[in-house]
């Protein structure tokens, strides 16, 4: 376990927007209880995309309401709840007045490649939502909190698929005699990857400009579901996403393990990515705020533990899924996506190691209980939801194709 | 002078959205002059800048619908008029659905790094503005003329100043031993440059993912104000800014001269960038259109003739000036923006010229004639404008510092 951070256990002031969230749940709660103080800004909107497009978390999530009371009958500790939309401006602002943070995490954006692509009024939403927050956020600093760090959650997509080693957010690059180092060019694959990449420009721009302290966690792709905290009671549970939307590959595939129905591999399956357990997010986010940027410094961490194809997953599903009993089949479906099937993949992930984090590797042990929460809450899987949804190449302009998109699902 | 081309001559047609500004006037009238047939979009956004901020162009211009008419009384030739805005994608789509273009040329977008650093409300402005403005172009284009031509304009202020030569998009990195053709890394230094960086990050994303054609034309600071049909009748003059906001550098300094304003260096003057005459831009635009990008091609040409600082751009006005009787003065003023005022700067700017470019280069003739364009309308000069009006650091979020920029000039 990290050892507690003196400052942080003293009470260091922490807003968490997107605080309802997947990672931002079981970030607020691992914060809260290590002594953080801690405020919650979320509008709630990823609830509503459920509602809007008929999906669900596998597990039955409380109101933020109620999450947060059972929390402090739990704990003993108080987590401040501010509803509201970062987009406007003056709820922010006066958030940020009252709260006085000493870092900002921001997890409050719309975090769906799919979603963004479902037409266009998905596409320009995510990049208005995504792009437009986080400036209002930067100004909000900028004006009435100059001195807090910004921990924004960026993801390891922003760069692609490059053929070349993929560096922390920098590359030292030699060109005609002259050497500099550069941000590491960005080749986003949807319309919300892009929304990410701009974010980051915008970021380091502040940064430099304002003299802002910035840290960009260029995220993997998150799977499991039980922190300590959250599963101190039915009511803390975290959401658990497993359709062509809004779930992430390893989540998915356990969920379609648990239902027999074949495992959904997007084309050949050589995809890869970077992929980290929750119970990482929580402690590289106390990491990053633990040991924050220096006024003005633009820091990019990646932020994941272990690489892993498509087919790498698939296998090791089937192949604890098979020795629980389960039979597991896998199955090549058209890929929905614009991206590269074959490519060489290898991202630097030091920084936050370096930091101290001890990672927790995809293992027997995590795969088991995974696999067997999936098994336990296998009767809330809607199994109309499994196939992708969503197709790159089709996204439209027409309205109503949001409706497509879910009845296609 | 560049051959007619076969295609443009024959009826090629051209939506130029930004058409009432100062670079889509003229490539309007260009290309209306030389057979193509032309369809100006604009919400005319621009002249109710100047009235927020209480500016107004050197040169006094006909509303759009005088211009336009002027301009058929004088050539014979129709131009297409659609008023409207391309964040409402109904009207967008309503005159792309009814033109047909084969190329669009995008101007319309906020365009001025100060205007988008008064406050945070013109920061959102301007990048709501340009990028969701954009991605309806890439929608529309997409759903109803996927084989029209995309022509983005961008700028070379996308790239920063880094301390390597500037390649046009893209850099080829060797690194750990491996090599790949990657976008150039950007580095914007205001936002509405980065807003342009958002653009181009979405536009590679579009043509890849959807197979449009699209050319991103980064271009360096336009200076000059006749064309040749522009001059043709006063009705069809184009606008001519000088102010500290939108006025750009080497058309402030021509003014600045002619009023006996000592030029406004910022800082040390060693700031170095592309530039390029307003005879060049529009056939910059000729030429990418006659040569459009393939289907899946996104192309970026770096849109620029000669590299000046500051202090040569001071040096060529002053010398200028005195030989035509004024007496020009250069002062340092504080710098208001946050740049390198010594750097290397170095950036490639063949492709045009491979593909037929003859450069107007910045001479006596051209200096001359501006400097005496200047003299003549000196009695339009506001000298409370010509100062820098905004400050990079001091960017606020509250609301009303758009009046106080305005008082500050
Ligand atoms: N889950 C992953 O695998 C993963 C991987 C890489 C990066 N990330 C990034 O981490 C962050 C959190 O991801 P997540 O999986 O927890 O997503 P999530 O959708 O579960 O949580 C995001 C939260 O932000 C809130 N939100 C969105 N827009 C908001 C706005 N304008 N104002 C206030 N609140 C707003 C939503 O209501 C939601 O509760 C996102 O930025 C995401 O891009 C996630
Ligand atoms: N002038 C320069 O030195 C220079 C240098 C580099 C790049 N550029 C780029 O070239 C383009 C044209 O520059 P300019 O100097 O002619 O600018 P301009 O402001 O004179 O013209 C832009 C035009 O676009 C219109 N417009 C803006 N937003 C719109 C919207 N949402 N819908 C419809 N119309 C809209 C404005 O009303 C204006 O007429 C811009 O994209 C600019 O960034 C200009």
């Amino acid at each position: 376990a990290l050892p507690e951070n003196g400052r942080g256990a003293s009470g260091r002031r922490v807003i968490i927007i997107g605080g309802d969230g997947y990672c931002g749940w079981a970030t607020a709660l691992h914060l809260s209880a290590r002594g953080y103080a801690v405020c919650i800004v979320d509008n709630l909107v990823r609830r509503n995309y459920d509602a809007q497009l008929g999906l669900d978390t596998l597990t039955p999530i409380s109101s933020i309401h109620q999450r947060v009371r059972k929390w402090g009958e739990v704990s003993g500790k108080a987590i401040d709840l501010q509803i509201g939309d970062i987009c406007d401006f003056d709820f922010l602002k006066d958030v940020v007045v009252n709260f006085q943070p000493d870092a900002i995490v921001h997890f409050g954006e719309q975090r769906s490649a799919p979603y963004s692509m479902i037409d266009r009024a998905h596409a320009v939403y995510t990049q208005h939502n995504n792009v437009l927050g986080t400036l209002n956020v930067l100004f909000a600093i900028k004006e009435f909190k100059p001195d807090c760090h910004l921990v924004k959650l960026g993801t390891m997509g922003e760069y692609g698929t490059p053929n070349i080693d993929i560096e922390e957010g920098f590359l030292t690059v030699t060109h005609n005699g002259r050497t500099d180092t550069l941000p590491y060019p960005k080749q986003g694959g949807s319309f919300y990857h892009l929304s990410k990449v701009h974010d980051s420009h915008n970021l380091a721009f502040a940064a430099r400009a304002w003299q802002l302290a910035a840290t960009d966690l260029n995220q993997g792709v998150v799977y499991g579901v039980a922190t300590d905290e959250t599963t101190a009671d039915p009511a803390l549970i975290n959401r658990f996403d497993y359709d062509g939307i809004f779930g992430t590959a390893l989540n998915r595939f356990v969920v379609q393990a648990a239902v027999q129905h074949p495992l959904t591999v997007y084309g050949k399956g050589g995809q890869t990515r970077g992929y980290l357990d929750i119970r990482d997010t929580v402690r590289c986010l106390q990491i990053a705020i633990d040991n924050p940027a220096a006024p003005g410094e633009f820091r990019v961490f990646n932020q994941f533990t272990e690489m892993f194809s498509v087919n790498d997953l698939a296998r090791i599903v089937s192949e604890q899924g098979n020795r629980l009993g389960l039979d597991v089949q896998v199955k090549s479906v058209p890929n929905p996506r614009v991206e590269k099937e074959e490519h060489y993949y290898n991202a630097k992930h030091t920084k936050l190691r370096d930091l101290g984090l001890e990672p927790h590797l995809l293992g027997d042990n995590i795969m088991d209980s995974l696999l067997n929460f999936a098994i336990i809450n296998k009767h809330r899987v809607d199994r109309n939801l499994i196939n992708p949804a969503v197709d790159w190449r089709k996204a439209g302009s027409a309205s109503g194709t949001m409706t497509a998109a879910a009845a296609r699902t």
